[in-house]
């Protein structure tokens, strides 16, 4: 089989998957239309029954309910009420489509249409390995994690608070968050929300990165934020969506509901008040900066009846992936939704059956910006050195089947049966021989042994190969250098900022 | 939360469910049609092609050739061509849709169409449990399998060697296994096919059960059988035909290709080819009995490009789940294909994944009959223990999101907003109180407590929970009582045919 190539190419292989991977998909097969014309209009007319009938709170940030009051929305106290279809028109400045650049152009995203970015788990305060078991995350995680991150093809964003680095004082870890992302990945990513001048500082090290006047007509950086469901929407999103869309940025809006507590325990409920909440938020995006880049978002989360205890993976979250999908495409804007999303504490089974499911429903119905696409452990609470590369591992095979079935003439391959009689076998006919090496995906932690050979290798599980690789990732971590003058003056603001700020816990 | 009544529910819940499961599944949503039209015709056209131009190989079974010749195919030695067009409307005249029946009643199925139907895994020599680890299968541990199967009502189908027993003579082992299936199972199921007289067997055994009056009209028993790809077809097959399909029982053929040695290693050719097969099979069946109940089959693998192993749930065989699902509905036959696949050695990380990736493609692709819908190893090696409920788990969900989204006056539920404010919760309004029992899939391997509950409970893995749950489930077994009468009649046919059959392993 053509040895002498093939060993040269798995020679370069590593150096050439960094730089020909795609920086991220191009959707060739059709969306899944699960839900019918009747259903969808149901729950559109539900999400503006909802955001005329009963409004939204917007809380704890009077400028917000100044800019709504101005744009001729009905603001009694807090409550902030428009009229039928306002919202939905106010959502059309929002881009359908839009770029986001990151420092190596090589690795600039594409976010809405038929485009679709996945992104690691974002916001744990736990991390788990094999070795070092359940802990506390720390800032030496969370670099290590961001490398590993920058190193899987298959995760075409580096996200953010990949872990919680819970030994820096909260007041100050955004800035090296910021900064190991811009360091040590090349892959666009996040900002800071949880304060304003957190977001304000963000933005600025952006600046930095990109340039001012660059930054005015092009998305660099985005901030995501939650609602407070039911219908509440605090400062912490709208003074993000003043800081990011004011600086022509983008903002990520998914309220997070868990069904029969922040939402209505049906699901077609849940779907449409998190439709409300969305939507609201992009409008609001909207009045501070027409055309500033704004993805809705849905997080659903059913419920362990035995326990009250939030469950993933299950099918009406993977059905809400589906029907959201629908409906951010309706309204015209990219979405957010899903990931590979689990309850489980280790990473086995249930973990990979839940996150199997949760992400490719995700996948299918069209997401195109994922958050939690891998490495999510606990629901949320826990960042798994392993599962994350177990599901960036999964993430490439939902590439290639987003990548459609080529039937042109080579994937026809009649030619094959010039060579190959009834009862004949396939294996060094030419068609074979031209194809094999890209016919098939190659999974990296599926051990396709036989039971002999994988006895023989130390009867390793999945868990344990994934240590062993994300180890290898770490020690052969390259990235595109950061420019060096961007670096210096990178670390002069954050030391700076450092000294005006008081360390706080909180 | 009504705490009285819902201990009452639960107090009758394991004898509740065997009762109230749905028996099949009706399928509620769309299908998915992965590939357009032009794709589809260029399929529909190879397989034509290969039909007509290359021809399938019939051997070791003159009558099979004798059938082909009379219904004015072109045959020459052992090769058959038909003209383009023939093998479709000879299958035109094979149902569509058609009844399984089963000795209870309740447990009687409906194949094709919109039904779905879930089956065990299927021919695996070998076993693994958690305490007894890897080992042949016996008949010990064929009986507590077709057990647990018979509890768990995501499995709708009881199959037939849902592992090997490799301690009984293989010329015997049918005629156990038949009757172990009627015995202690309730479920439809299949009878053999590796020899003729063990499939005669099967139907003689299926006709004291049911009668023989019942079995002219109606289908209690199917064969399940592969061709010898590439575009071969040996006597098991056609014998099986004329057995099953004689006696207007079903077959089910599903062409087993490993792309890139049974096959093209393009997926589009597989696909085709694998069509190709199936539908010459088909046709056959129907010059057998018109009008007799065959079910097109598809099992693709994909293969490790580094050692040459097969591979299971990866991103190709989900489009071939999804593109075979769309080129029977053309056809209008019922369809086999997919199932919870893996090369997997153990119930771990990777086997989950593969399995539901593969599983999650087949119900979306609309398979109306899936074996190793449950328990499959080791590329098909090995029966799990823990495999088999962890995966009827997952079926669960299937079947829940095969359902659809209810957007009903109560799947709205807009009077929960008359009891919950804005940065309110739902947890005790009427709303949640009326539907929470309902809402959401109980799956039962699912862990979804916190860290420390999870601890104090012994840090159970799935596969821990899953061992503890087959144990359960085989301690509390139980079905409809087999007739009396008809026992003595089994048992006696099968002592006199054990008495006439020499002992043989092979």
């Amino acid at each position: 089989m053509k040895p002498s190539r093939a060993a040269g190419r798995r020679g370069r292989s590593r150096e050439r998957k960094v730089q020909v991977a795609p920086p991220f998909i191009k959707r060739q097969i059709p969306f899944y239309e699960y839900l019918g014309e009747e259903g969808l209009q149901k729950l559109e007319d539900q999400a503006d029954w909802i955001i005329q009938e009963i409004g939204i709170e917007f809380r704890d940030d009077p400028l917000a309910l100044e800019i709504w009051r101005e744009a001729g929305a009905d603001v009694k106290d807090t409550r902030v009420r428009l009229e039928r279809g306002m919202a939905r028109e106010l959502c059309q400045t929002a881009p359908s489509e839009f770029t986001q650049h990151s420092r190596n152009p090589q690795k600039t995203v594409h976010i809405g249409g038929e485009s679709q970015v996945f992104a690691p788990v974002y916001g744990p305060p736990f991390v788990r390995d094999l070795e070092g078991g359940r802990r506390y995350g720390t800032f030496e995680d969370f670099e290590k994690l961001v490398k590993i991150v920058s190193q899987l093809p298959s995760l075409h964003h580096s996200g953010l608070v990949i872990v919680e680095p819970c030994d820096l004082p909260v007041s100050k870890r955004h800035l090296d968050m910021v900064y190991t992302h811009m360091k040590h990945g090349d892959k666009p990513h996040l900002g800071a929300i949880t304060e304003k001048s957190r977001a304000e500082d963000s933005v600025a090290m952006a600046r930095i990165l990109h340039g001012e006047d660059f930054m005015e007509n092009n998305c660099v950086i985005m901030g995501n934020v939650n609602t407070n469901s039911p219908l509440m929407v605090d400062r912490v999103v709208t003074e993000a969506a003043q800081v990011y869309c004011g600086a022509n940025q983008g903002l990520v809006v998914a309220p997070f509901i868990l069904g029969g507590a922040m939402g209505p325990v049906t699901t077609a409920a849940s779907i449409a008040q998190a439709f409300a909440e969305a939507m609201m938020v992009g409008a609001f995006t909207q009045l501070v900066r027409p055309g500033a880049p704004f993805i809705l978002g849905n997080f659903l989360s059913s419920m362990d009846l035995k326990t009250g205890s939030p469950t993933f993976g299950m099918p009406e979250p993977v059905i809400s992936n589906l029907v959201i999908g629908q409906l951010a495409r309706r309204l015209g804007v990219p979405l957010r939704c899903g990931g590979s999303l689990t309850a489980s504490k280790l990473p086995d089974a249930q973990a990979a059956y839940e996150s199997a499911d949760s992400m490719m429903s995700t996948a299918l119905g069209g997401a195109n910006f994922v958050l939690h696409a891998a490495g999510w452990l606990e629901g949320g609470l826990c960042t798994g050195y392993e599962k994350l590369v177990m599901d960036a591992d999964r993430l490439g095979a939902y590439q290639v089947m987003l990548g459609g079935l080529a039937t042109d003439e080579n994937g026809l391959g009649r030619s094959a049966y010039d060579e190959v009689e009834p009862a004949g076998h396939f294996l060094g006919c030419s068609h074979t021989m031209s194809n094999y090496e890209t016919a098939y995906y190659d999974a990296k932690l599926s051990d396709s042994t036989n039971v002999e050979q994988w006895e023989e290798h130390g009867s390793k599980d999945t868990a344990r190969r994934a240590y062993e690789r994300w180890n290898e990732l770490l020690d052969n971590h390259q990235v595109m250098p950061l420019d060096e003058a961007k670096d210096e003056a990178l670390q002069e603001y954050i030391s700076q900022r450092k000294a005006e700020i008081p360390d706080a816990w909180y």
